[in-house]
Protein backbone atom coordinates (compact mmCIF):
# COMPACT_ATOMS: atom_id res chain seq x y z
CA UNK A 1 0.00 0.00 0.00
CA UNK A 2 1.19 3.14 -0.61
CA UNK A 3 2.26 5.24 2.58
CA UNK A 4 1.61 7.90 4.15
CA UNK A 5 -2.15 8.78 2.96
CA UNK A 6 -4.56 10.15 5.03
CA UNK A 7 -8.56 10.05 4.61
CA UNK A 8 -10.21 13.44 3.73
CA UNK A 9 -13.85 11.53 3.82
CA UNK A 10 -15.56 9.82 6.49
CA UNK A 11 -17.82 6.62 6.13
CA UNK A 12 -20.63 9.13 6.57
CA UNK A 13 -19.29 11.39 4.22
CA UNK A 14 -18.96 8.77 1.84
CA UNK A 15 -22.17 6.87 1.88
CA UNK A 16 -24.14 10.14 1.61
CA UNK A 17 -21.73 11.28 -1.48
CA UNK A 18 -23.14 7.76 -3.04
CA UNK A 19 -26.51 8.24 -2.05
CA UNK A 20 -26.89 11.41 -3.90
CA UNK A 21 -24.46 10.83 -6.88
CA UNK A 22 -25.28 6.94 -7.74
CA UNK A 23 -28.92 6.75 -6.22
CA UNK A 24 -29.52 3.82 -9.12
CA UNK A 25 -26.80 1.68 -7.98
CA UNK A 26 -28.98 0.97 -4.60
CA UNK A 27 -31.52 -1.31 -4.33
CA UNK A 28 -35.34 -0.47 -3.59
CA UNK A 29 -33.89 -0.51 -0.14
CA UNK A 30 -31.70 2.01 -0.60
CA UNK A 31 -29.18 -0.20 1.10
CA UNK A 32 -27.55 -2.53 -1.52
CA UNK A 33 -23.79 -1.30 -1.54
CA UNK A 34 -22.61 0.48 1.71
CA UNK A 35 -19.27 2.11 2.92
CA UNK A 36 -18.34 0.16 6.19
CA UNK A 37 -15.05 1.51 7.19
CA UNK A 38 -12.26 4.20 5.94
CA UNK A 39 -8.51 4.30 7.10
CA UNK A 40 -5.33 5.06 5.79
CA UNK A 41 -4.98 4.21 2.16
CA UNK A 42 -8.22 2.22 2.31
CA UNK A 43 -11.65 1.25 2.63
CA UNK A 44 -13.71 -1.60 3.17
CA UNK A 45 -17.63 -1.89 1.29
CA UNK A 46 -20.47 -4.65 2.06
CA UNK A 47 -22.64 -6.02 -0.98
CA UNK A 48 -25.74 -7.04 0.62
CA UNK A 49 -25.94 -10.12 -1.42
CA UNK A 50 -29.98 -11.39 -3.04
CA UNK A 51 -31.36 -13.80 -6.42
CA UNK A 52 -31.02 -11.02 -8.62
CA UNK A 53 -27.43 -11.34 -8.80
CA UNK A 54 -27.27 -15.00 -9.82
CA UNK A 55 -26.15 -16.88 -12.54
CA UNK A 56 -26.06 -20.90 -14.06
CA UNK A 57 -23.99 -22.80 -10.78
CA UNK A 58 -25.41 -20.93 -8.23
CA UNK A 59 -22.68 -18.37 -7.91
CA UNK A 60 -22.41 -14.66 -7.60
CA UNK A 61 -22.43 -13.28 -10.91
CA UNK A 62 -18.80 -11.90 -12.35
CA UNK A 63 -20.57 -8.66 -13.12
CA UNK A 64 -22.15 -8.22 -9.76
CA UNK A 65 -18.34 -8.28 -8.49
CA UNK A 66 -16.93 -6.02 -11.01
CA UNK A 67 -19.43 -3.31 -9.76
CA UNK A 68 -18.85 -3.76 -6.45
CA UNK A 69 -14.65 -3.36 -7.14
CA UNK A 70 -15.20 -0.37 -9.31
CA UNK A 71 -17.40 1.09 -6.43
CA UNK A 72 -14.59 -0.05 -3.72
CA UNK A 73 -12.06 1.68 -5.96
CA UNK A 74 -13.82 4.98 -6.46
CA UNK A 75 -14.60 5.25 -2.57
CA UNK A 76 -11.34 4.67 -1.51
CA UNK A 77 -10.30 7.39 -3.96
CA UNK A 78 -12.55 10.10 -3.41
CA UNK A 79 -12.02 9.23 0.36
CA UNK A 80 -8.63 10.97 0.03
CA UNK A 81 -8.60 13.05 -2.65
CA UNK A 82 -12.52 14.36 -1.74
CA UNK A 83 -15.46 14.30 -4.12
CA UNK A 84 -14.04 14.37 -7.20
CA UNK A 85 -17.61 12.38 -8.82
CA UNK A 86 -15.57 12.96 -12.69
CA UNK A 87 -12.57 10.89 -11.43
CA UNK A 88 -12.96 7.87 -14.43
CA UNK A 89 -11.72 4.31 -14.38
CA UNK A 90 -9.34 4.15 -16.96
CA UNK A 91 -8.39 -0.20 -16.21
CA UNK A 92 -9.64 -3.05 -14.17
CA UNK A 93 -8.27 -6.34 -13.86
CA UNK A 94 -10.33 -8.78 -12.39
CA UNK A 95 -8.97 -12.51 -11.62
CA UNK A 96 -12.15 -14.40 -10.34
CA UNK A 97 -10.53 -17.00 -7.71
CA UNK A 98 -13.25 -19.17 -6.33
CA UNK A 99 -17.14 -19.53 -6.35
CA UNK A 100 -18.17 -17.29 -3.54
CA UNK A 101 -20.84 -18.32 -1.43
CA UNK A 102 -24.33 -16.69 -0.50
CA UNK A 103 -23.27 -14.55 1.73
CA UNK A 104 -22.70 -10.76 2.00
CA UNK A 105 -19.55 -9.83 -0.29
CA UNK A 106 -17.25 -7.64 1.44
CA UNK A 107 -14.96 -5.55 -0.52
CA UNK A 108 -11.58 -3.75 0.69
CA UNK A 109 -9.81 -1.39 -1.61
CA UNK A 110 -5.87 -0.40 -0.91
CA UNK A 111 -4.56 2.41 -2.96
CA UNK A 112 -1.05 1.36 -4.74
CA UNK A 113 -0.28 4.52 -5.50
CA UNK A 114 -2.08 7.98 -5.37
CA UNK A 115 -0.52 10.43 -8.08
CA UNK A 116 -1.68 13.87 -9.37
CA UNK A 117 -2.70 12.27 -12.62
CA UNK A 118 -3.06 8.45 -11.82
CA UNK A 119 -4.39 6.17 -8.66
CA UNK A 120 -3.87 2.43 -8.62
CA UNK A 121 -4.74 0.26 -6.27
CA UNK A 122 -6.03 -3.22 -5.42
CA UNK A 123 -9.63 -4.41 -3.94
CA UNK A 124 -10.10 -8.20 -2.56
CA UNK A 125 -13.22 -9.33 -2.49
CA UNK A 126 -14.39 -11.81 0.27
CA UNK A 127 -17.78 -13.32 1.82
CA UNK A 128 -17.42 -11.94 5.18
CA UNK A 129 -15.40 -13.90 7.54
CA UNK A 130 -13.65 -15.50 5.00
CA UNK A 131 -10.55 -13.13 4.18
CA UNK A 132 -7.80 -15.28 3.87
CA UNK A 133 -9.91 -17.09 1.30
CA UNK A 134 -10.85 -14.35 -1.39
CA UNK A 135 -13.87 -15.02 -4.27
CA UNK A 136 -11.89 -12.50 -6.81
CA UNK A 137 -8.76 -9.85 -6.62
CA UNK A 138 -8.91 -7.06 -8.35
CA UNK A 139 -6.57 -4.61 -9.70
CA UNK A 140 -8.04 -0.97 -10.79
CA UNK A 141 -6.24 2.27 -12.00
CA UNK A 142 -8.13 5.60 -12.26
CA UNK A 143 -7.39 8.84 -14.21
CA UNK A 144 -7.56 12.49 -12.31
CA UNK A 145 -8.96 15.69 -13.77
CA UNK A 146 -6.57 17.86 -13.64
CA UNK A 147 -7.90 20.72 -12.08
CA UNK A 148 -9.55 19.69 -8.80
CA UNK B 1 -7.91 -14.14 -33.97
CA UNK B 2 -7.39 -18.39 -33.68
CA UNK B 3 -7.85 -19.77 -37.08
CA UNK B 4 -10.18 -22.72 -38.30
CA UNK B 5 -13.31 -22.29 -35.61
CA UNK B 6 -16.41 -23.27 -36.92
CA UNK B 7 -19.66 -21.88 -34.65
CA UNK B 8 -21.65 -25.00 -33.52
CA UNK B 9 -25.06 -22.39 -32.81
CA UNK B 10 -27.06 -20.06 -34.33
CA UNK B 11 -27.83 -16.56 -33.76
CA UNK B 12 -31.50 -17.66 -33.01
CA UNK B 13 -29.69 -20.54 -30.63
CA UNK B 14 -27.99 -18.23 -28.94
CA UNK B 15 -30.95 -16.15 -28.02
CA UNK B 16 -32.75 -18.74 -26.81
CA UNK B 17 -30.19 -19.74 -24.63
CA UNK B 18 -29.29 -16.79 -23.07
CA UNK B 19 -33.58 -16.00 -22.82
CA UNK B 20 -33.40 -19.40 -20.90
CA UNK B 21 -30.39 -19.14 -18.79
CA UNK B 22 -30.27 -15.45 -17.78
CA UNK B 23 -33.75 -14.23 -17.74
CA UNK B 24 -32.87 -11.70 -15.22
CA UNK B 25 -30.27 -10.12 -17.78
CA UNK B 26 -32.71 -9.03 -20.10
CA UNK B 27 -34.71 -5.60 -19.57
CA UNK B 28 -38.62 -5.75 -18.21
CA UNK B 29 -39.02 -5.80 -22.02
CA UNK B 30 -36.90 -8.72 -22.32
CA UNK B 31 -34.64 -7.22 -25.22
CA UNK B 32 -31.99 -5.36 -23.74
CA UNK B 33 -28.64 -7.64 -24.74
CA UNK B 34 -29.41 -9.46 -28.34
CA UNK B 35 -26.82 -11.34 -29.97
CA UNK B 36 -26.94 -9.77 -33.84
CA UNK B 37 -24.21 -12.13 -35.51
CA UNK B 38 -21.95 -15.22 -35.33
CA UNK B 39 -19.25 -16.24 -37.38
CA UNK B 40 -15.75 -17.74 -37.48
CA UNK B 41 -14.57 -17.34 -34.13
CA UNK B 42 -16.61 -13.76 -33.45
CA UNK B 43 -19.84 -13.22 -32.12
CA UNK B 44 -21.25 -9.47 -32.18
CA UNK B 45 -23.67 -8.42 -29.42
CA UNK B 46 -26.23 -5.25 -28.83
CA UNK B 47 -26.48 -3.61 -25.97
CA UNK B 48 -29.58 -0.97 -25.87
CA UNK B 49 -28.56 1.96 -23.87
CA UNK B 50 -31.17 3.15 -21.23
CA UNK B 51 -30.89 6.17 -18.15
CA UNK B 52 -30.37 3.31 -16.01
CA UNK B 53 -26.85 2.73 -16.98
CA UNK B 54 -25.63 6.62 -16.68
CA UNK B 55 -22.75 7.72 -14.25
CA UNK B 56 -21.93 11.19 -13.27
CA UNK B 57 -20.69 13.29 -16.27
CA UNK B 58 -23.20 11.70 -18.78
CA UNK B 59 -21.14 8.61 -19.96
CA UNK B 60 -22.54 5.20 -19.50
CA UNK B 61 -21.16 3.08 -16.29
CA UNK B 62 -18.00 1.24 -16.71
CA UNK B 63 -20.24 -2.31 -15.16
CA UNK B 64 -22.73 -2.13 -17.73
CA UNK B 65 -19.65 -2.17 -20.06
CA UNK B 66 -17.95 -5.23 -18.43
CA UNK B 67 -21.08 -7.29 -17.98
CA UNK B 68 -21.81 -6.47 -21.65
CA UNK B 69 -18.13 -7.55 -22.70
CA UNK B 70 -18.51 -10.58 -20.34
CA UNK B 71 -21.37 -11.47 -22.00
CA UNK B 72 -20.33 -11.10 -25.32
CA UNK B 73 -17.44 -14.05 -24.74
CA UNK B 74 -19.66 -16.56 -22.79
CA UNK B 75 -21.47 -15.97 -26.26
CA UNK B 76 -18.63 -16.85 -28.57
CA UNK B 77 -17.42 -19.63 -25.94
CA UNK B 78 -20.58 -21.34 -26.27
CA UNK B 79 -21.23 -20.71 -29.86
CA UNK B 80 -18.18 -22.40 -30.76
CA UNK B 81 -18.61 -25.22 -27.88
CA UNK B 82 -22.22 -25.43 -26.98
CA UNK B 83 -24.10 -24.45 -24.33
CA UNK B 84 -21.77 -25.63 -21.51
CA UNK B 85 -23.64 -23.80 -18.56
CA UNK B 86 -20.92 -24.06 -16.23
CA UNK B 87 -17.53 -22.62 -18.31
CA UNK B 88 -16.56 -19.66 -16.23
CA UNK B 89 -14.64 -16.57 -16.43
CA UNK B 90 -11.25 -16.91 -14.96
CA UNK B 91 -10.34 -13.05 -15.93
CA UNK B 92 -11.29 -9.88 -17.58
CA UNK B 93 -9.06 -7.19 -18.25
CA UNK B 94 -10.75 -3.81 -19.69
CA UNK B 95 -9.03 -0.62 -21.08
CA UNK B 96 -11.84 2.54 -20.60
CA UNK B 97 -10.75 4.58 -23.76
CA UNK B 98 -13.46 7.30 -24.67
CA UNK B 99 -17.12 8.17 -23.52
CA UNK B 100 -19.63 6.40 -25.15
CA UNK B 101 -22.25 8.76 -26.71
CA UNK B 102 -25.79 7.96 -25.54
CA UNK B 103 -26.71 4.92 -28.66
CA UNK B 104 -26.75 1.55 -28.68
CA UNK B 105 -23.05 -0.02 -27.57
CA UNK B 106 -21.89 -3.08 -29.73
CA UNK B 107 -19.73 -5.48 -28.71
CA UNK B 108 -17.63 -7.66 -31.06
CA UNK B 109 -15.99 -10.77 -29.28
CA UNK B 110 -13.20 -12.91 -31.10
CA UNK B 111 -11.74 -15.92 -29.98
CA UNK B 112 -7.46 -15.41 -29.75
CA UNK B 113 -7.80 -19.11 -28.27
CA UNK B 114 -9.88 -22.28 -27.80
CA UNK B 115 -8.42 -24.69 -26.32
CA UNK B 116 -9.41 -27.65 -23.89
CA UNK B 117 -9.33 -26.04 -20.54
CA UNK B 118 -9.37 -22.21 -21.62
CA UNK B 119 -10.65 -19.90 -23.89
CA UNK B 120 -9.14 -16.40 -24.34
CA UNK B 121 -10.65 -13.52 -26.54
CA UNK B 122 -10.68 -9.96 -27.08
CA UNK B 123 -13.85 -7.68 -26.70
CA UNK B 124 -14.26 -4.44 -28.22
CA UNK B 125 -17.24 -2.06 -27.25
CA UNK B 126 -18.02 0.86 -29.56
CA UNK B 127 -20.98 3.11 -30.48
CA UNK B 128 -23.14 1.47 -33.11
CA UNK B 129 -21.37 2.86 -36.60
CA UNK B 130 -18.71 4.26 -34.95
CA UNK B 131 -16.37 0.81 -34.75
CA UNK B 132 -12.88 2.72 -35.53
CA UNK B 133 -13.08 4.77 -32.78
CA UNK B 134 -13.56 1.92 -29.46
CA UNK B 135 -15.20 3.10 -26.18
CA UNK B 136 -14.10 0.34 -24.57
CA UNK B 137 -11.38 -2.52 -25.18
CA UNK B 138 -11.51 -6.57 -22.99
CA UNK B 139 -9.73 -9.43 -23.06
CA UNK B 140 -10.85 -12.09 -20.99
CA UNK B 141 -10.48 -15.69 -20.07
CA UNK B 142 -12.78 -18.58 -19.28
CA UNK B 143 -12.19 -21.70 -17.77
CA UNK B 144 -13.91 -25.06 -19.81
CA UNK B 145 -15.25 -27.43 -17.66
CA UNK B 146 -13.42 -31.05 -18.00
CA UNK B 147 -15.94 -33.37 -19.39
CA UNK B 148 -18.25 -31.82 -21.37
CA UNK C 1 -8.05 0.87 -33.66
CA UNK C 2 -8.05 4.76 -33.34
CA UNK C 3 -9.34 6.34 -36.31
CA UNK C 4 -7.51 9.21 -37.96
CA UNK C 5 -3.61 8.59 -37.30
CA UNK C 6 -0.63 9.51 -38.90
CA UNK C 7 2.97 8.39 -38.18
CA UNK C 8 4.92 10.97 -38.03
CA UNK C 9 8.04 8.90 -37.87
CA UNK C 10 9.45 6.64 -40.92
CA UNK C 11 10.94 3.16 -40.29
CA UNK C 12 14.11 4.37 -40.55
CA UNK C 13 13.85 7.11 -38.18
CA UNK C 14 12.07 4.55 -35.76
CA UNK C 15 15.14 2.37 -36.14
CA UNK C 16 17.64 4.79 -35.48
CA UNK C 17 15.77 6.08 -32.53
CA UNK C 18 16.12 2.61 -30.86
CA UNK C 19 19.66 1.84 -31.84
CA UNK C 20 20.65 5.40 -29.58
CA UNK C 21 18.22 5.17 -26.83
CA UNK C 22 18.49 1.63 -25.87
CA UNK C 23 21.87 0.10 -27.52
CA UNK C 24 21.58 -2.40 -24.95
CA UNK C 25 18.36 -3.86 -26.05
CA UNK C 26 20.36 -4.74 -29.45
CA UNK C 27 22.56 -8.23 -29.85
CA UNK C 28 25.88 -8.23 -29.74
CA UNK C 29 25.39 -8.26 -33.86
CA UNK C 30 23.46 -4.96 -33.37
CA UNK C 31 20.21 -6.52 -34.92
CA UNK C 32 18.31 -8.32 -32.33
CA UNK C 33 14.81 -6.48 -32.27
CA UNK C 34 13.85 -4.67 -35.76
CA UNK C 35 10.77 -2.04 -36.61
CA UNK C 36 9.59 -3.54 -39.70
CA UNK C 37 6.49 -1.62 -40.52
CA UNK C 38 4.79 1.67 -40.02
CA UNK C 39 1.24 2.86 -40.77
CA UNK C 40 -1.47 4.75 -39.53
CA UNK C 41 -2.07 3.59 -36.05
CA UNK C 42 0.12 0.45 -36.30
CA UNK C 43 4.16 -0.82 -36.69
CA UNK C 44 5.34 -4.02 -37.36
CA UNK C 45 8.42 -5.68 -35.61
CA UNK C 46 10.38 -8.32 -35.59
CA UNK C 47 12.67 -10.25 -32.93
CA UNK C 48 15.05 -12.37 -33.83
CA UNK C 49 15.06 -15.54 -32.07
CA UNK C 50 17.90 -17.24 -30.34
CA UNK C 51 18.82 -19.93 -27.60
CA UNK C 52 19.17 -17.05 -24.67
CA UNK C 53 15.71 -16.73 -24.70
CA UNK C 54 14.62 -20.46 -24.58
CA UNK C 55 12.67 -21.63 -21.18
CA UNK C 56 11.96 -25.81 -20.17
CA UNK C 57 10.00 -27.21 -22.86
CA UNK C 58 11.39 -25.42 -25.34
CA UNK C 59 9.53 -22.48 -25.63
CA UNK C 60 10.34 -18.73 -25.90
CA UNK C 61 10.22 -17.28 -22.22
CA UNK C 62 7.75 -15.05 -21.00
CA UNK C 63 9.75 -12.10 -20.38
CA UNK C 64 11.53 -12.16 -23.99
CA UNK C 65 7.55 -11.73 -25.30
CA UNK C 66 7.11 -9.24 -23.10
CA UNK C 67 10.16 -7.48 -23.55
CA UNK C 68 8.88 -7.71 -27.22
CA UNK C 69 5.36 -6.44 -26.45
CA UNK C 70 6.47 -3.30 -24.57
CA UNK C 71 9.42 -2.14 -27.66
CA UNK C 72 6.55 -2.43 -29.98
CA UNK C 73 4.29 -0.26 -27.84
CA UNK C 74 6.70 2.46 -27.41
CA UNK C 75 7.79 2.04 -30.84
CA UNK C 76 3.96 2.75 -32.14
CA UNK C 77 3.46 5.60 -29.76
CA UNK C 78 6.50 7.05 -30.33
CA UNK C 79 6.11 6.93 -34.33
CA UNK C 80 2.55 9.14 -33.83
CA UNK C 81 3.99 12.04 -31.47
CA UNK C 82 7.57 11.66 -32.67
CA UNK C 83 10.64 10.82 -30.12
CA UNK C 84 9.46 11.37 -26.77
CA UNK C 85 12.16 9.20 -24.66
CA UNK C 86 10.38 9.77 -21.25
CA UNK C 87 6.91 8.09 -22.26
CA UNK C 88 6.09 5.56 -19.94
CA UNK C 89 4.53 2.24 -19.00
CA UNK C 90 1.91 2.64 -16.65
CA UNK C 91 0.01 -1.41 -17.39
CA UNK C 92 0.74 -4.07 -19.21
CA UNK C 93 -1.35 -6.95 -19.75
CA UNK C 94 -0.41 -10.08 -21.54
CA UNK C 95 -2.50 -13.21 -22.01
CA UNK C 96 -0.12 -16.29 -23.38
CA UNK C 97 -1.86 -18.41 -26.15
CA UNK C 98 0.34 -21.40 -27.26
CA UNK C 99 3.99 -22.13 -27.71
CA UNK C 100 5.60 -20.35 -30.01
CA UNK C 101 7.85 -22.09 -32.30
CA UNK C 102 11.68 -21.39 -32.66
CA UNK C 103 11.58 -19.15 -35.83
CA UNK C 104 11.40 -15.25 -35.30
CA UNK C 105 8.30 -13.22 -33.10
CA UNK C 106 6.98 -10.78 -34.98
CA UNK C 107 5.02 -7.91 -32.68
CA UNK C 108 1.97 -6.34 -34.37
CA UNK C 109 0.82 -3.05 -32.24
CA UNK C 110 -1.94 -0.92 -33.10
CA UNK C 111 -2.99 2.07 -31.02
CA UNK C 112 -6.68 1.68 -29.61
CA UNK C 113 -6.35 5.36 -28.65
CA UNK C 114 -3.59 8.69 -28.12
CA UNK C 115 -4.97 10.91 -26.23
CA UNK C 116 -3.40 13.91 -24.80
CA UNK C 117 -2.04 12.01 -21.47
CA UNK C 118 -2.70 8.41 -21.98
CA UNK C 119 -2.10 6.14 -24.88
CA UNK C 120 -3.20 2.67 -24.94
CA UNK C 121 -2.79 -0.26 -27.51
CA UNK C 122 -2.73 -4.05 -28.09
CA UNK C 123 -0.12 -5.94 -29.10
CA UNK C 124 -0.60 -9.28 -31.52
CA UNK C 125 2.37 -11.69 -31.08
CA UNK C 126 3.22 -14.59 -33.38
CA UNK C 127 5.14 -16.36 -35.55
CA UNK C 128 6.08 -14.88 -38.96
CA UNK C 129 3.61 -16.71 -41.18
CA UNK C 130 1.17 -17.59 -38.56
CA UNK C 131 -0.82 -14.73 -37.93
CA UNK C 132 -4.04 -16.35 -37.37
CA UNK C 133 -2.88 -18.56 -34.75
CA UNK C 134 -1.25 -15.85 -32.18
CA UNK C 135 0.94 -16.92 -29.04
CA UNK C 136 0.47 -14.23 -27.12
CA UNK C 137 -1.64 -11.05 -27.19
CA UNK C 138 -1.15 -7.68 -24.46
CA UNK C 139 -2.31 -4.68 -24.17
CA UNK C 140 -0.47 -1.72 -22.58
CA UNK C 141 -1.23 1.91 -21.34
CA UNK C 142 1.66 4.42 -21.68
CA UNK C 143 1.45 7.52 -19.90
CA UNK C 144 2.60 10.49 -22.20
CA UNK C 145 4.54 13.36 -20.18
CA UNK C 146 2.55 16.71 -20.37
CA UNK C 147 4.65 19.15 -21.79
CA UNK C 148 5.78 17.51 -24.67
CA UNK D 1 -4.15 -14.63 0.39
CA UNK D 2 -5.01 -18.66 -0.01
CA UNK D 3 -5.29 -20.02 3.70
CA UNK D 4 -3.44 -23.22 4.30
CA UNK D 5 -0.35 -23.29 2.25
CA UNK D 6 1.97 -25.29 2.75
CA UNK D 7 5.97 -25.18 1.40
CA UNK D 8 7.12 -28.54 0.39
CA UNK D 9 10.37 -26.85 -1.04
CA UNK D 10 13.13 -25.19 1.16
CA UNK D 11 15.38 -21.43 -0.09
CA UNK D 12 17.51 -24.03 -1.05
CA UNK D 13 16.10 -26.39 -3.13
CA UNK D 14 13.90 -23.35 -4.86
CA UNK D 15 17.70 -22.26 -5.39
CA UNK D 16 19.21 -25.75 -6.54
CA UNK D 17 16.09 -26.11 -8.92
CA UNK D 18 16.54 -21.98 -10.33
CA UNK D 19 20.46 -22.67 -11.30
CA UNK D 20 19.62 -25.55 -12.93
CA UNK D 21 16.60 -24.84 -14.77
CA UNK D 22 17.43 -21.42 -15.51
CA UNK D 23 21.37 -20.77 -15.66
CA UNK D 24 20.52 -18.24 -18.43
CA UNK D 25 18.72 -16.12 -15.90
CA UNK D 26 22.12 -15.83 -14.01
CA UNK D 27 24.43 -13.22 -14.10
CA UNK D 28 27.76 -13.73 -15.07
CA UNK D 29 29.10 -13.91 -11.47
CA UNK D 30 25.62 -16.97 -10.99
CA UNK D 31 23.78 -14.62 -8.60
CA UNK D 32 21.61 -11.61 -10.34
CA UNK D 33 18.22 -13.39 -9.36
CA UNK D 34 17.88 -15.36 -5.78
CA UNK D 35 15.41 -16.67 -3.39
CA UNK D 36 15.55 -15.17 -0.12
CA UNK D 37 12.66 -16.44 1.77
CA UNK D 38 9.89 -18.94 1.37
CA UNK D 39 6.43 -19.24 4.00
CA UNK D 40 3.04 -20.13 3.75
CA UNK D 41 1.72 -19.17 0.29
CA UNK D 42 4.55 -16.90 -0.17
CA UNK D 43 8.29 -16.29 -1.82
CA UNK D 44 10.46 -13.27 -1.33
CA UNK D 45 13.03 -12.31 -4.40
CA UNK D 46 15.75 -10.68 -4.86
CA UNK D 47 17.06 -8.92 -7.62
CA UNK D 48 20.53 -7.08 -8.19
CA UNK D 49 20.27 -4.28 -10.28
CA UNK D 50 23.10 -3.25 -12.41
CA UNK D 51 23.67 -0.94 -15.35
CA UNK D 52 22.64 -3.26 -18.09
CA UNK D 53 18.85 -3.09 -16.85
CA UNK D 54 18.77 0.83 -17.07
CA UNK D 55 16.42 2.82 -19.56
CA UNK D 56 16.05 6.58 -20.97
CA UNK D 57 15.08 8.66 -17.86
CA UNK D 58 17.68 6.49 -15.26
CA UNK D 59 14.87 3.81 -13.97
CA UNK D 60 14.86 0.10 -14.08
CA UNK D 61 13.51 -1.36 -17.03
CA UNK D 62 10.00 -2.46 -17.45
CA UNK D 63 10.89 -5.72 -18.82
CA UNK D 64 13.22 -6.06 -16.13
CA UNK D 65 10.46 -5.80 -13.55
CA UNK D 66 8.02 -8.08 -15.65
CA UNK D 67 10.52 -11.27 -15.86
CA UNK D 68 11.57 -10.97 -11.97
CA UNK D 69 7.67 -10.88 -11.06
CA UNK D 70 7.41 -13.86 -13.56
CA UNK D 71 10.27 -15.77 -11.68
CA UNK D 72 8.66 -14.58 -8.32
CA UNK D 73 5.56 -16.25 -9.28
CA UNK D 74 7.14 -19.38 -10.74
CA UNK D 75 9.26 -19.83 -7.58
CA UNK D 76 6.18 -19.41 -5.01
CA UNK D 77 4.27 -21.93 -7.28
CA UNK D 78 6.78 -24.40 -7.26
CA UNK D 79 7.87 -23.52 -3.53
CA UNK D 80 4.20 -25.26 -2.85
CA UNK D 81 3.71 -28.12 -5.31
CA UNK D 82 7.28 -29.10 -6.20
CA UNK D 83 9.42 -28.86 -9.12
CA UNK D 84 7.36 -29.24 -11.56
CA UNK D 85 9.02 -27.44 -14.48
CA UNK D 86 5.79 -26.95 -17.22
CA UNK D 87 3.80 -25.08 -15.26
CA UNK D 88 3.42 -22.29 -17.80
CA UNK D 89 2.64 -18.33 -17.35
CA UNK D 90 -1.01 -17.76 -19.13
CA UNK D 91 -1.40 -14.15 -17.91
CA UNK D 92 0.38 -11.72 -16.50
CA UNK D 93 -0.57 -7.95 -15.60
CA UNK D 94 1.17 -5.32 -14.15
CA UNK D 95 0.88 -1.98 -12.80
CA UNK D 96 4.10 0.76 -12.97
CA UNK D 97 3.46 2.76 -9.95
CA UNK D 98 6.49 4.69 -9.63
CA UNK D 99 10.81 5.04 -10.38
CA UNK D 100 12.17 2.46 -8.69
CA UNK D 101 15.72 3.92 -7.17
CA UNK D 102 18.84 2.08 -8.00
CA UNK D 103 19.19 -0.39 -5.24
CA UNK D 104 18.48 -3.97 -5.32
CA UNK D 105 14.18 -4.98 -6.05
CA UNK D 106 12.37 -7.25 -4.03
CA UNK D 107 9.39 -9.02 -5.41
CA UNK D 108 7.35 -10.25 -3.02
CA UNK D 109 4.68 -12.97 -4.15
CA UNK D 110 1.56 -13.95 -2.78
CA UNK D 111 -0.57 -17.19 -3.65
CA UNK D 112 -4.59 -15.89 -4.50
CA UNK D 113 -5.40 -19.19 -5.20
CA UNK D 114 -3.49 -22.78 -5.69
CA UNK D 115 -6.07 -24.60 -7.50
CA UNK D 116 -5.59 -28.22 -9.36
CA UNK D 117 -5.46 -26.46 -12.64
CA UNK D 118 -4.90 -23.03 -12.36
CA UNK D 119 -2.28 -20.67 -9.93
CA UNK D 120 -2.95 -17.38 -9.18
CA UNK D 121 -1.06 -14.77 -7.16
CA UNK D 122 -0.08 -11.41 -7.05
CA UNK D 123 4.02 -9.87 -6.49
CA UNK D 124 4.72 -7.26 -5.07
CA UNK D 125 8.17 -5.09 -6.17
CA UNK D 126 9.74 -2.63 -4.28
CA UNK D 127 13.42 -1.07 -3.66
CA UNK D 128 14.18 -2.75 -0.13
CA UNK D 129 13.64 -1.17 2.86
CA UNK D 130 10.73 0.81 0.92
CA UNK D 131 7.97 -1.96 1.03
CA UNK D 132 5.52 0.56 1.75
CA UNK D 133 6.02 2.36 -1.59
CA UNK D 134 5.97 -0.64 -4.19
CA UNK D 135 7.45 0.58 -7.85
CA UNK D 136 5.07 -2.04 -9.13
CA UNK D 137 2.37 -4.98 -8.71
CA UNK D 138 1.67 -7.87 -10.39
CA UNK D 139 -1.36 -10.26 -10.67
CA UNK D 140 -0.23 -13.54 -12.60
CA UNK D 141 -1.48 -17.02 -13.32
CA UNK D 142 -0.21 -20.10 -14.15
CA UNK D 143 -1.67 -23.11 -15.77
CA UNK D 144 -0.47 -26.44 -13.84
CA UNK D 145 0.06 -29.21 -15.71
CA UNK D 146 -3.09 -32.08 -15.30
CA UNK D 147 -0.82 -35.03 -14.63
CA UNK D 148 1.85 -34.08 -12.15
Amino acid sequence: MASGLEPVMSVAELRAFFVEAFPQALGTSGDETLVEEISSGRVLIRRKVSEVNLRPGGTISGPTMMALADHAMYAVILGHIGPVALAVTTNLNINFLRKPGLEDLMAEARLLKLGKRLAVGEVTIFNEGEEADPVAHVTSTYSIPPNR
